[in-house]
């Protein structure tokens, strides 16, 4: 599907690890709408990924740089206007990381440097982005800031653990900065909520597989996949969606608004 | 537990059908607290229930009324502040029952006919009731409407059918003349969203033996029950919550804030 | 714009009353993506509108439905099925009206028969449209139904009286039947919950005029417009967001997640 | 009002910092309910307040502790338990501070080291306090665990700043520990979303006097003052409302379900 959607965007894509990530898939769909749009991700990311086929797919180049470091922002944003010759249209912040989980500890037990470095790393990093973009001035008006987030910020998932509180801090971001941004720019700041997806991140969720399974049975259209994913986001990127703004979208298969499922209470009627 | 909560308040209660009726034991429980009340339900349903034992215990009165008829509601409200000798300080609506879901008709099959009728038993019930305490300014100043539903109204579950839009219009009652009496009298309306309450209303709802075991396992605290809303409807009518009002208030153990539950992913990480 | 991102679609429009209506907007935008579609009214709207102008213009048919008819609506459906030569992807429904609010009724001296009118038409017609299109299989997978409402479903604004509830009912119709689809026909449902909008029947509720005002000094990217909402319901119809169901979405330039603006609340500031 | 309904009931209040403190309110009024407790604050606040003169009208002592520091906690809970001789059956969370909003900076251009102080003091300290009572197994079943909060964490008010993103992190930390408690013990966890309120704390945010004014007015009870807060928590610790948990509670006066009321408006009539 390529309907020229995006043509004469240029946008700044973080978090395209590997073929897995949503931020690929975007990048991928959002080339063949006719964007351009410079690719980045952590140095150490980026050592683990195939982030240059990517860049070389879709005629685009990488920038490195650490989501947490301003001074790398800055770099970022400075190079990326010079590669694409302008301001900005969107940008995708796709990045989120709890040492507790990757370490197993518990939420009643949490390390709190830790839960620090991941809040960094998950939440305030889209603050980041966003207050270098601003005071750069580096999007053009009717511009779209899209982050990517998961319902536990609303319902609690236990093995979802810190990065439940993580992301309601994210979507708190993307209403609080929109404000500011739909105010001076006429730029749109939303997330999208989105269905259980195994990436290389998701995965490292304790009993992601039968969490999975369970949102799998639970949603009506079933799980979205991270392909699905792709088609929503250049929907927010597109002059379609420009009146949509400070949003948490879900996009779930309609798991959200599903209290119970006849596939999941069969489960229950034996007892 | 006797706290002298509603000393001198003076209200009505539709709704008690049988000892199992959460109405019921709001009535014996405000009985307790210190309260007087008048007792009503339909004609219909009252022969069918044992009323006149909760009024005999509770030292009220019952005066019927069906709740869709504006002649029963303004006879019911005339005798109510003759009996109790004044205006009131607070009115249970609890009152529900969807014709479809009675004949076993499906959510894609509804009967329109049926589906008003159970509307306007199960929602507009609670306009009717309002209104004529409006007009006949039957509500003394910082009093307290209450009405039942259920989460339904926010998240499907199929089996619920029609009473789910019902309950979504009930609660949207509640708001819109929860402004009005606001403004006019510092009276509030609120809503409590109850766990799922094995009362002679729910258990005739299909596979609700599933579904209520469903909830229990997905609830941190367990389901509520209707003892429980019981002590929860106490303090919405007494004077500590003078200022919450246009609520839907989830009283249900933590169901609507669970994502899911370790109990119930359990089952699905076998496939 | 025309990106053929409706190309091979078929749908069914309802509610184009003149060229200030949303669904005049959207039929127009639906054309120019490649879709075909039916338009159609009641009877009685119809001899006020340009409707037959529309169907020229984007080569469609016009089939009159009374939509709180089912007779009216299996005729609809079997016609446009014949015109359009196979099922439908798509269904807008843009149907509202409250007779207490024509007529001046306060919301606490409501006219239970008008508030019955206005909810059948306003509401209700969207579960018969559904239904029959459920009945009658109408439906093709991956197929998107969308329906128009506004924030006083969640929010009270007085001067809008029953149509919040008559909105709170559509859009739990919107959850409860958009769960069925989903299971069966793999069918998204969801409402746009737009913008104060000056269309004919928007401009009918008493102090629009204020209120628009408000909304555009509280919205950081002003009031969406009608053409606005015709953008964003051909990204609800095209394949772009087939994962996103039983949502309602705000449509409103961030009004709905504004607490208050600095617009706003400089007007307070001197008191 | 003295109804005994938390006689037998012991814990801990944080954040009492003189007679407007809401806090101080609370505990004024848990003390006239028959709870004792223990007061405490940061050392460097309570050199400003009168929290000995609380002390001496509620028989309670005070421990000062850092909420920000594990060591401090613990010899809290320690010296808690030991005076009040037994586990906790209620804590009151009242702390709240943000240094961008302190020192002037805007939302746009934060001093991410001052973030990182604010939400560590505003909304870590809430997993703290909770982290410390879980592993201490300092709460007795069916205990109350409360914060206090504001509706910035769901809709944008410019002013608040990063308060806005803390607090929705404390809303989240209430569901994600909630879960927990709940199912080891029982013991719930909610916060209260109050209307602005004439605190030390809250003066300190910038136009604070147009914004409590513009919140009276859209609020149909008026804004809930401290002293009413004081009530609404006192239900939440007795026994009334043990089935309510990982909830946030908007007691308001009703604005946070007030679109527009008529008292505002009418300023935008005119134009």
């Amino acid at each position: 599907m390529a309907n020229n959607l995006l043509a004469g965007k240029k946008g700044i894509i973080f978090g395209a690890l590997n073929e897995d990530s949503i931020a690929w898939k975007i990048a991928e769909k959002a080339h063949e709408q006719g964007a351009q749009f410079v690719l980045t991700n952590a140095p150490v990311a980026m050592r683990m990924g195939e982030i240059n086929n990517l860049a070389a797919k879709t005629g685009s180049e990488v920038v490195p740089a650490d989501a947490t470091s301003m001074d790398d922002l800055n770099n970022l944003f400075e190079k990326a206007e010079s590669i694409l010759g302008g301001k900005l249209n969107f940008i995708l912040h796709s990045i989120g990381m709890s040492v507790n989980v990757r370490k197993g500890k518990e939420y009643t037990d949490l390390n709190y440097d830790w839960l620090t470095k991941g809040w960094d790393v998950s939440a305030v990093s889209f603050h980041r982005v966003m207050q270098v973009a601003w005071q750069r001035e580096a999007m053009n008006d009717w511009g779209s800031i899209l982050a990517l987030t998961y319902i536990a910020a609303q319902r609690t998932f236990p093995d979802y653990n810190d990065m439940a509180d993580n992301k309601a801090f994210l979507e708190s971001i993307a209403r609080s900065f929109g404000y500011q941004w739909g105010v001076r720019n006429k730029v749109r700041v939303n997330t999208i909520s989105q269905s259980p997806t195994p990436t290389t991140a998701g995965s490292g969720v304790k009993g992601f597989g039968g969490f999975i399974n369970y949102a799998e049975k639970m949603s009506p259209l079933g799980n979205a996949t991270a392909d699905d994913c792709a088609d929503y986001a250049i929907s927010l990127f597109s002059d379609l969606t420009r009146k949509v703004t400070m949003q948490n979208l879900f996009h779930d298969g309609g798991f959200s608004s599903t209290g119970v499922s006849e596939a999941v209470i069969e489960r229950f009627e034996e007892d």
